[in-house]
């Protein structure tokens, strides 16, 4: 293993030049971060190779969506990032060449998202590569989960399900290998890079009554929202919206209509706000939120209540 | 699977109760910190089943160690916990009594430390277990690794090596049964459970020019500390304090004082402080910051360099 970094040649050449300011280098026990008059917004997900990606992905790919996963909920939140930590558990076969690609991966996201590496941990590991990643971030107005009220409407942004049917793609080729080219190749750029949408920070904190980013599917997602918030939903199935590419696979086979609404990974912004609020483009409003704490119903084109076998993907 | 908790269960049931009032129930995406006057410190540590730990130490023994040595970190940059986020990758063989004994002993050190959960993350893993703990604090001064000056004092609290020692008594049965019953619990025990040295913090905010926890070994880490200040150290192996069990031991097998000064896990404070720094009970002065790059001289009663096989526990 000669021809491997050490602990300190990995920290010293792959991932100090990711570091911003607040990570002192690399070079101390932890991360400090200047005081803000902001409060703070903190979370963490953790990715394990063949359960969250798969083990063959391409290294740039897992440590960008390992990251956007992140950044993700800091969006939901209407929050900015101001970085991140990194905890990485490699198998016994990683090579300098594998960590190289997936440092360059996370040091292009770091620079496009503003949100710069702050400290971590690398250990091995016998098992699958494991990633943890904390993500940090600044709001004037956190947008709960639990604001929702009867009379909002409910919106989501970009399409539904895109990554749920890239997934799908992913496990059964003779399906992939009957769709454009075009189409499959958007649905599993889908699944492979979530994109955050920090772009619509701005416009959840002034205007969500309650927001989540759907990574578990939308329909297991508004569920879980409108727990949180005391209420119910009426959703016309119809009005989410959906990609020419999804369009084109669910046609082939219609039962991908149900992974898209109950599929994960789709890292668009679910949310609630005023009867009054009116989408920009690339948001649209599905339904409404209802008094009483019924789970949501999801009407069809006829506006019949569909049950869906499973209402989103269940981690265990 | 049916006796085991969903997901959702696991966090309402088992850690929601853990949570302190930024974690928002663990009901939201993200937590939230209100803002401070102070910094924030963050710092994160992954520990692996079969490599930080053994798959069989008691659950709420593994819990507590994950939790204490981030708060070690954070104690050593003068820090006060704020809280921490938990991820946790499960494999097959989990079981709620294993979690809820698990959850147990993180319950009573958040109290303990004062650090309360703030979120987290589960997944399952075909790997071993695996947990990355990030934990939050604040200090109104953070203490950096970088201070050293040549003529400080080196000091070190509590005793050296006595969690090297109890994990040479895991690994070697017929060693630890030659040992006298008290000596043998207290290692293992040190071994098994670091003690974070928050109680420190104060002092290491007033007085240490630079200080970091003792992770990787005595003298691994004086070196990490000196090449991060940019100087040189000499240090009287004879004035590192030995517990009377850390004695015993190597009095049996003389080859283990080696073990407690390169050995790791101490989860003691390494620090700098100016010369007239007067050291309270329990942290002892083992010798002086010198000028120039060299590596850390460590020498014997004799006064003759000493020079060991390897300087500290390496990661891969």
């Amino acid at each position: 293993m000669a021809d491997r970094y050490s602990e300190d040649e990995l920290i010293a050449r792959i991932f100090a030049p990711i570091a911003g300011p607040a990570g002192l280098g690399l070079k101390d026990d932890a991360a400090l971060l200047a005081a803000s008059a902001e409060p703070l917004v903190v979370t963490t997900d953790m990715l394990v190779a063949g359960v969250h990606f798969f083990a063959d992905d391409p290294p740039d790919a897992v440590a960008r969506k390992a990251l956007r996963v992140n950044l993700s909920d800091l969006a939901a939140k209407g929050a900015a990032p101001a970085g991140f930590l990194l905890s990485i558990a490699l198998p016994g076969e990683w090579t300098n060449e594998w960590l190289s690609a997936f440092a360059a991966g996370l040091a292009d996201d770091a620079r496009t998202y503003a949100a710069p590496l702050l400290g971590g941990d690398t250990a091995s590991t016998p098992g699958p590569l494991t990633i943890s990643i904390t993500a940090l971030g600044r709001t004037p107005r956190f947008v709960p989960r639990t604001g929702a009220r009867a009379g909002d409407g409910i919106y989501v942004s970009g399409t539904t399900g895109d990554a749920a049917l890239g997934l799908a793609l992913r496990r059964d080729p003779a399906l992939a290998a009957r769709l454009s080219p075009d189409a499959r190749d958007f649905l599993l750029d889908r699944y492979l890079l979530p994109r955050p949408r920090l772009d619509l920070a701005p416009l959840l904190r002034e205007h969500a009554s309650a927001a989540m980013d759907v990574s578990d599917g939308l329909a297991g997602d508004l569920a879980k929202l409108c727990r949180a918030s005391g209420v119910s939903a009426l959703v016309d199935l119809p009005l989410i919206p959906l990609s020419d590419a999804a369009r084109e696979a669910i046609e082939l086979a219609p039962g991908l209509f149900e992974s898209a609404i109950t599929g994960g990974d789709d890292y668009e912004i679910l949310f609630t706000a005023a009867p009054d609020f009116s989408p920009p483009e690339g948001v649209a409003r599905i339904g409404a939120v209802t008094a009483g704490t019924a789970p949501p119903i999801l009407r069809d084109a006829h506006k019949k209540p569909v049950i869906f076998g499973k209402l989103s993907f269940s981690h265990f």
